[in-house]
């Protein structure tokens, strides 16, 4: 039992340890204070016969409060041995000492008392009822006064170790870019700060009560437990939390509400939360704050993130509306893109670039005159060069930016009509030679030109947009990415459902 | 002086207040106890002679270790009234307090132990030369185990005081969203957790030692220095923490290194630091963490919001190449949008809406055939015709959107080419019914047509423009932003100046 916790049954007794060789000193000792009372508690005894039993106890007991220590026992000094062990080598500096000796030439007073880190020095002699009454109350009440002061500094310390806790669980969230991570960062850090199994992040959908339809999105859980599966008394607490904008605990279910400014709140639920102390439920407010606002910085990331990509889709779209083709082109091409770039093992930040950056490729195509992008037969050889130009206009409007989309987009505007064997424009490179966002782009165009109807063209099945694929892998495109296309071919068809046109 | 600081000499003496109103009782207690040393440290006595003095010294005096405290004075139980109000009224805790009587019958030692909350009870007869030294020996130890803890307590209290000033100092950096919020907010912060009143944070521009030129950009400071003028001291300094990214004390000067991931690095300058303390040097050390995360993520904002500038102005340049005008017309468009808007007291969120949707005004003029866009002489009407559709080919491109930026560029497209009389196309909106968004690009785009030689006219000459302007104010335009443009006729031949073509 700690001291801590000791603390909270207020009528525990006081633990004395008895240290003696004589029998009788422990009854004499124990009949003589057995109506003894400080803050209404009483005492509890503990007994040992020896210096080296005296030890075992206090080795075990952390919360004996007093020890009555003889001094000659199975030696001449194995109390004063006692003593110096216990602020010594066990480091308690808690527990108070009284040494009683029958012997007092043996351990004069003043030496002794200079000597060991003891509180009171008694002879046997002058402990009659009222001195022995008196000398455990200035004991007990000195043990007590360094004990409140000691739980106190307990408090601090555990409310320090807990915002700690609570920095290092707020830096790992302000280090997440996305909802996705952020929001199961949050509950890992939720759970290992209050030491729990099941939780689960819910955003607010909107509302959709009269739908009947759940409001309620899950963004994140640990531990396997459907919200829905609580039924109505969890409904009505996650209702209650959102309508009032509080946190509260129901049971042994808490759902915390965490505002942020965007209006979008989400609702925190914790299982198995029997009961929160008063400092985690301080550090629980603490983090909060701090959740709220890296929440606000993750939402604002995330609205200049989709403003970028969706503009550049429409930048995409410009283009293609040129050359009358179909408006979800760049999008699929995007998608078609990033299963490749993931696939083929690209970091997280360059598919994400490579993403962005693939729906300008055709961005040239602005400066070739109607008649030619618009000329419905087969093109003369000159209107060919003409066409040919594109990707080096299209270089020329998108070169020199320092940002890593525009300089992505700028290459694959540049190359994505080179071909692998070489025989591609404008600058005949061959196999590696071709940036590996280029060669990924003519992979995903030549796909999506396939899978789709053109003006000069029907829609091909899948049977023969593989077969397809497969015969021009190793000549106009790289046969590494038509590889993970066709391994991957069930992923790119669900884009193509996706977004139809 | 607080029990803090007085532990930090360590050979101050324990205080000692002797109570007692007769004189002599003070003469032999000092005497006795001359010689008296525990932990190396000696005796400082005070002296009261009545109850009511020992409150006063007590009450002035906060760290008295230990009372002798007489029961019989100026009344009866006054030694008695002066134990409950130490405890009670003064809610001193700590000092330890012996009784000493001289007439044990007037406070039984069972009844004034067990009645108030004393330490020691002592007959004035007991109390030999040996009993008053191992009583004050007692005493003090009491004393010093719970002041240690005291300490312990206080020092956790201030780390835990410290440490929410330092999440509150967090979040606050953590709201910022541009680099030059930051900068100063960080130093406002670090300023209050260390309690300072100069600093300064440099950022390193990059490798330009041999140039001689400064390697380090002021982003903010505090106070008036500059530190330049401390020479090549503090330079040393800074290119020493710069090498070997660490934060250095040197004299009253504190350097701090803040890494971030981005590789351009801060250095944080502190003057007038005397002394840091450990544990403000450990919160510097956490606060610093936070910072650096915060910076990183000020820095990831700042390069998205870049990028989508970038990508605006880029897709207007991709529009204007196809009219062959000008390539810094939206770049100089923009920056006119963000004036008029700034100085007719639009917020500073819609002002960067405006300038980063103003350079798609022309967006629908991509389908506009090149027959008509790039017709060298005048339109005849059926051209005229196609070429007016462009704006609503423009709303059709950008509609939909949730985005603001875009939804602020749908409506521009849409209506900047509407004029204040209702004279405009395509719908003939009339004053305050065209969005202030559109009437504030109209006034910019004309500004800028007259400002630069077109196909069809040479470059006007700025009073001409003004005079022009002032022409169309209330016709073609709203006369509202035309003034403002004409108030602020400077700042507007500044940005032409900036941006040539």
């Amino acid at each position: 039992m700690s001291f801590l916790s000791s603390a909270a049954p207020k009528l525990a007794p006081w633990k004395i340890l008895l240290v003696d060789d004589e029998p009788d000193v422990h009854d004499i000792t124990k009949l003589t204070l057995s109506r003894f009372r400080l803050d209404g508690r009483g005492l509890a005894f503990q007994h040992a016969y020896s210096g080296a039993e005296a030890k075992e106890v206090l080795a075990r007991e952390k919360d004996i409060a007093l020890v009555f220590l003889d001094v000659v026992m199975e030696k001449e000094d194995s109390g004063l041995e006692v003593a110096r062990w216990m602020r010594q080598d066990l480091d308690n500096q808690f527990t108070r000492i009284v040494l009683r000796t029958g012997q007092p030439g043996q351990a004069p007073e003043e030496r002794v008392i200079v000597d060991y880190d003891i509180n009171d020095y008694k002879e046997k002699t002058e402990l009659d009822r009222t001195k022995l009454f008196t000398t455990t109350f200035a004991a007990l009440r000195a043990y007590r006064d360094i004990m409140k002061v000691e739980q106190a500094r307990r408090v601090q310390l555990s409310y320090r170790e807990g915002l700690e806790r609570v920095i290092a669980a707020s830096s790992h969230l302000f280090q997440q870019r996305n909802l996705k991570d952020f929001a199961s960062g949050l509950l890992q850090q939720v759970v290992a700060l209050l030491r729990l199994e099941q939780s689960m992040l819910l955003r607010i959908k909107g509302a959709s009560v009269i739908t009947g339809e759940s409001q309620y999105e899950v963004l994140a859980q640990i531990g396997d437990f459907n919200y829905q599966e609580f039924g109505p008394e969890l409904i009505a607490q996650l209702d209650d939390a959102r309508s009032n904008r509080i946190s509260k605990l129901c049971g042994d279910t808490f759902v915390g509400y965490f505002p942020n400014s965007s209006g979008k709140s989400t609702l925190l639920v914790l299982k198995g939360v029997e009961e929160i102390s008063e400092i985690d439920a301080q550090l629980l407010e603490v983090f909060s704050k701090g959740v709220a606002i890296a929440f606000d910085n993750i939402l604002l990331n995330q609205e200049i993130t989709d403003t970028q990509a969706e503009l550049i889709l429409r930048l995409g779209d410009v283009v293609e509306s040129r050359s009358h083709e179909a408006g979800n082109h760049v999008r699929r091409m995007a998608q078609i893109c990033h299963l490749l770039a993931h696939e083929s093992g690209l970091s997280e930040d360059e598919t994400a670039v490579l993403m962005h950056a693939a729906p300008m490729h055709d961005v040239g195509k602005i400066a070739t005159p109607d008649a030619v992008l618009l000329k419905p037969g087969k093109l003369t050889p000159e209107e060919w060069e003409i066409m040919k130009q594109h990707p080096t206009v299209g270089l020329q409007i998108l070169d020199g930016s320092q940002r890593p989309i525009l300089r992505a987009a700028a290459v694959i505007a540049h190359q994505h009509h080179e071909k692998w064997d070489g025989s591609g424009y404008p600058q005949g490179l061959k196999g590696e030679n071709i940036h590996p966002y280029a060669r990924i782009v003519a992979v995903a165009d030549v796909f999506d030109a396939l899978c789709h109807a053109r003006c000069y063209k029907e829609a091909w099945p899948i049977d023969k947009v593989v077969e397809h694929l497969r015969e021009v892998a190793g000549h106009h495109l790289d046969p590494h990415y038509v590889k993970l296309l066709i391994q991957n071919i069930d992923k790119a068809v669900e884009i193509n459902e996706r977004w139809p046109g």
